[in-house]
């Protein structure tokens, strides 16, 4: 195989254009499915070059991919790709090739399994470490139903560190379940993984020659710990831990009940259809422990594998350069606008402490890291961990930020309520994503957070309209509130506004006028203000004067400027990137009835459904969320009656 | 120490009376200490004889608690018990003996370890397996301020199966955070433990005298390997386990990073002591293996632990028996009509599939584990991998149902949301302890489901007015929908009613009206349907006509009845054991509102803070919940405007 791909990528690839389904993969001898491969790892390196994609992962399991189709015969046998960015040659084997053209755009594939896209995709994903308890589920299904199909997981070394996951195999331990489950360690999660098992894959990596002479091994380890003083036995120690992982490889996985067999390299076609043909015979759960370079065969990917994870595509598809020489980068990003921050903050406060579940890039808190190594923990892709740890830091007196995607939280739910809001405790939430977020899709996007959290007792919610706004929202989270908080911000681009050197203290649950109008009131969260105001303007030509409100804080509600607005405003309409249920539009509605000002109130905010994927102005006018659809529904509801 | 204590327990008893802070376990001698455990263990037997509480757990710590104390310093030292059932003896220690009287008690102490009561409760507690996350944040809060104090976590092998205690395990590894983790095993959740690392942790305890003969099994084992025959081979596996654990003793938590200690007896004060004297020297995170016996010390909980595990008290401390000779029972539990009727149609439907997160007894599927063993599935504390698996299930077209508390199910959501109601899948929720629960507090009181589950797309969520709605809920759920469904009901006695032998199916999204009234609209979720007919008696007195009306479903709201009440009720009252903030409440009144009619709401609902612990009587009287207090409430709403 190439360590880096020619220039020029062949149009036509005979071997991958025979391939119409993964039958057709059968009958081909090693050699040829090496060759398919390569030109599957070319086809993904084209596809995301031209339109992007989730990159990385794909390269690297490009070889397992086409031998676990070659062994195993899908859709009867199941194959459940944990998260599912490795997805794309599964894809494009199973049917597919021809559309991954439209990859995750508008009505085109989703950059995701997906079951209503594919018999051969099984369960869908898009959040890590959720494969190996699907495949619990479908192998005791298909056992209870008296069939012996079988049931893989493949799952990343950075999606087991999710607690799931070995809740999945402890419990696959005591079912003793058909399962196999395929470990694809590439020491990677998007940044590198984290967490003590890491050290203990590498261990078994690093020491896998000595398997053949273990008995050797033991005795020479007993012969220096009977031998050598303490303070030698202490360096002894590090030693004896790879030691042990060549004694007994696996132990982690054998201790929850599944054999383990590996490591195998992930790249040598002929070892990986070898193994998966025991694999396939070999009764009760097992785990093959798989070694994989994320990126393989894209030299750019290889050397920068975090940054190569996904791309929004445009890059030479040998020297992975940007084909626009001067790429206009847009305003800094929200995420950029809050690592900053934080960093600026933390400087001067040696209290703040930074936590991340796996995302430090994503979240921005990379900059944290580099800045302040010492007091910034990446915790593995383990939300309630993340929370609950925030929790103790807050009780020491600690201000832990844990930055993280509105969706991934929606997995600590119950340590958010349980062990910080209930204490009351000092744990500021930066909750990135918040909203729609595009083309990863419904998996993805952040719809649901402010309803769920409205219900938390003591918690202060709010959403920044601007850059600057985050800044000193984060400021006021951290040095005017003692108890749990909130901030949640979209992804993407900001105004690009010249922001402030000074943090300035926001007031506790007041709102702020952005425009003074009459008859008309609306009230917006977070950067849908200036959504409002861009809805105002077109309003105005209509002759209807709206007043926008940045409400700034969902909880505590500034009660008072509604009572206020209402005094001289016939309708309120409210704007939230968030569920129309129990959002900023229920707590608006439901104090106008506490105080029995009867005033109608159009709810503008995502639908009660699961919104597709897409880019973000598809998916706006989609759900009539652009602002002429926007601005046309008010105009109906103010001069029409209509809801 | 006795196997069984004496009929008559000392009421004053010397070494314990001494004891006023555990700076007064220092200076005990090993036989002294062991005294005072005796002495801690009759009193909790007293306790729990007397006023009820949790039992077992606190009686297999009762040494481990005083070495403990006698060995670390709190609090300046920290010990976090994790869920906090067994705490009772770290409670008479540190200064609550007298005040153990109140346990549980409205205005007295709490059934767990609580910051606002002591400050030896570093960490409040109540679900299970936060232990570890909190004190690694609380660790390394230590090291960042320059401090040496000690951190503990005390965690049972049930709370192990919880994926956040492997996430913080893990995340130990990383940090080597000077954290000492205290694994009690005795093989107990409340129910027996599951999980293929409960195997793990018996095969160590079971070959620890192996320890010292590492070299001759090993080479033993290896040559059984090369001599045998493949079948011969097969067999010797599972003596290759046991010997595995013998010579990597703790190998799952040592891949993880943590040093494994043990295991001792939990019961030898000498070794506790000796063992965790050493411990207290060590750096770096380390695990010590702790063998206890639930229950210890009282025969009849030793005999039957899961029945043991709490007790609502008023028993003989030596036999266990109830003191009342015929203890009236009340009518049938919500929980057991619902294990009964579950038991009913999966008898006639191989498809019906029973999931518990180790509650099988207090879910009263331990009746499905009886009747239909191959399809009941105790995963483990793990509710995030239960629904996940109950979604593969699904997909095999399987009707999974996962009884869970509702406050656990908090720990599912994001699996709720995005494996189950994302792919539309028919898995169904039965939702326990929704509402207030009484004694144990406001770690367990379901006061939130509505409001979260409520902006879940595609979900439908009911509540049954009694027991016989459960039933058909139950039967409605399974045969007359195909996505996610969820149906909420309280812990305790039902009606009592006479329960009709065949199952019918409900109207979907259909209320239904079970006083006619005007003028006023008493609208109810679930059970909250019998106190609104009791309240309408009430108002019925001060000449109010209620219309009541149960309407079983949140969502899809009957909106329909809804537009039909406000052509003939001038007002609305909503009454829903859920909180305020989200609930059915605040989707009666936003449908009004769409639709333009503008009447009064009142909400009657869980206040927007958490509801301490006490009977549930003093707690309704406290939230004004009784009916009294909802009647005045209406009555000054309905005739004075109120809100």
């Amino acid at each position: 195989m190439p360590e880096s791909l020619p220039v020029t990528i062949t149009q036509q690839s005979t071997l991958l254009s025979a391939i119409q389904s993964p039958d057709d993969l059968k009958k081909l001898s090693i050699a040829e499915l090496q060759n398919v491969a390569d030109e599957c790892r070319k086809e993904v390196i084209k596809l995301v070059s031209i339109n992007g994609g989730h990159f990385a992962s794909s390269l690297g399991v490009v070889e397992l991919t086409v031998a676990l189709h070659h062994v195993f015969s899908t859709p009867d046998d199941t194959i459940i790709w944990d998260v599912g960015h490795q997805a794309y040659v599964h894809k494009i084997l199973t049917g597919r090739r021809e559309k991954m053209q439209t990859n995750r755009q508008f009505g085109g594939l989703a950059g995701f399994p997906k079951r209503a896209e594919s018999a051969h995709d099984a369960f869908g994903v898009g959040h890590a470490s959720t494969s190996i308890s699907a495949a619990a589920g479908i192998s005791v299904a298909k056992e209870l139903a008296g069939g012996n199909e079988k049931v893989i997981a493949v799952i990343g070394d950075g999606s087991m560190t999710g607690g799931m996951a070995f809740e999945a195999m402890n419990h696959l331990g005591d079912l003793k379940s058909d399962v196999l489950v395929i470990l694809n360690d590439n020491q990677m999660a998007i940044s590198p993984s984290t967490g003590g098992l890491r050290h203990h894959l590498i261990n078994i990596s690093l020491n896998k020659t000595y398997n053949k002479a273990r008995k050797l091994i033991w005795k020479s380890l007993s012969l220096f710990n009977n031998e050598l003083g303490d303070k030698a036995k202490n360096a002894v120690r590090k030693i004896e831990d790879g030691v042990k992982a060549a004694l007994t490889p696996g132990a982690f996985f054998e201790a929850l009940g599944l054999r383990y067999f590996g490591p195998i390299d992930g790249h040598n076609m002929e070892q990986l259809v070898k193994a998966l043909k025991e694999m396939q015979e070999l009764p009760h759960p097992k785990l093959l422990h798989v070694i994989t370079t994320k990126g393989k065969g894209f030299k750019p990917a290889e050397e920068d594998q975090s940054k190569w994870h996904a791309h929004s595509g445009g890059f030479d598809t040998t020297t992975g350069k940007l084909l626009k020489a001067a790429e206009s980068k847009g305003p800094q990003k929200y995420q950029e606008v809050f690592g900053e921050a934080l960093v600026e903050l933390a400087l001067k406060d040696t209290r703040i402490t930074a936590i991340t579940a796996a995302m430090p890039s994503g979240t921005s808190l990379d900059l944290f890291q580099h800045a302040l190594p010492n007091r910034f923990y990446d915790v593995g892709i383990a939300e309630p961990h993340a929370v609950t740890f925030a929790a103790g830091l807050a009780t020491q007196g600690f201000k832990p930020v844990f930055a993280v995607y509105s969706t991934f939280l929606q997995r600590a739910y119950d340590q958010l309520i349980h062990d910080v809001a209930l204490q009351n405790l000092h744990v500021v939430f930066a909750i990135d994503r918040a909203g729609l977020v595009g083309e990863d899709g419904p998996t993805h996007h952040g719809a649901f957070d402010l309803s769920w959290l409205h219900a938390v007792p003591g918690l202060v919610i709010m959403a920044p309209a601007d850059e600057q706004e985050l800044r000193d929202m984060l400021y006021t989270a951290l040095y005017d509130l003692t108890g749990p908080v909130a901030i949640r911000y979209p992804r993407g681009n900001g105004k690009g506004m010249a922001l402030q050197k000074n943090f300035t203290s926001l007031p506790i649950g007041k709102a702020k006028i952005v425009r003074e109008g009459n008859g008309l009131a609306l009230l917006c969260m977070g950067t849908m203000t200036g959504k409002a105001l861009e809805v105002a303007s077109i309003l105005e030509k209509e002759g209807i004067d709206a007043t926008v409100v940045n409400m700034r804080f969902l909880k505590p509600l500034d009660t008072k400027i509604l009572e206020e607005l209402a005094s001289r405003s016939t309708h309120f309409a409210v704007i939230e990137e968030n569920s129309t249920i129990g959002g900023l539009g229920s707590a608006v509605i439901d104090h106008l009835n506490t105080k029995g000002l009867h005033r109608p109130v159009l709810k503008i905010a995502l639908p009660d459904a699961f919104v597709t994927h897409g880019n973000m102005n598809d998916l706006y006018k989609e759900i009539g969320f652009d602002t002429p659809s926007m601005a046309e529904k008010i105009r109906r509801f103010y001069k029409e009656g209509h809801m």
